[in-house]
């Protein structure tokens, strides 16, 4: 993996929706971009909490008890245990950090591919 | 500190440079926006690696044997143990993570007071 990454151009090597790419590491987590598009599942992890920066489009983490509407540049971090079910209404770009490993559904038996690009 | 988080909202409440600010916090790590303006010290965190992106203007990141470039959109991990020396030509806004702790000088001497915004 090379030392310099430009997000746009990571964000331009793929169209799917809910499925991470790697693009470097920190420490022992992942640095991933995803394209989101409609409903993801609802979910939590128990071992880690979530980072997401939305760098385009529009994201709406839905919450058990409120949902929290985030637009380019704002950053949320939701912590471990918190059931959340992220929906993008329009195609969205994310900033994702997670300790490698990390099921993106809380589910290994359901969860996308480690993959890089 | 508040759930979501907008990262030009937070840079536009500080002006100091080399000054970062904590705005969230993500498993053991300090979530940080900072203005960069000139050269910062050489430096090197051989507990941890940084983690740089570039929201604004442009980051020179030394390296004992070459520089890399950084742009707006532009991210950089710099591994433990490498010595590195921020440099920024013009007023240069990033996005920073390091755990909780970490001296942003590497050394807990001249290290920055660690800041909320």
């Amino acid at each position: 993996m090379e030392a310099k990454v430009n997000l746009a151009a990571k964000l331009a090597q793929f169209s799917d929706h809910f499925a991470p790419r790697t693009v470097a590491q920190f420490n022992d987590c992942d640095i991933m971009v995803a394209k989101l598009l409609g409903e993801f599942t609802w979910h939590k992890n128990d071992d880690t909490d979530d980072f997401f920066l939305v760098m385009a489009g529009r994201l709406v983490m839905r919450l058990r008890d409120r949902e929290v509407v985030l637009e380019p540049g704002d950053l949320y971090v939701v912590p471990r245990g918190v059931e959340h079910q992220p929906y993008a209404p329009e195609e969205t770009h994310i900033l994702l950090i997670e300790p490698t490993g990390t099921p993106n559904t809380g589910d290994v038996a359901t969860a996308a591919p480690r993959r890089t690009v």
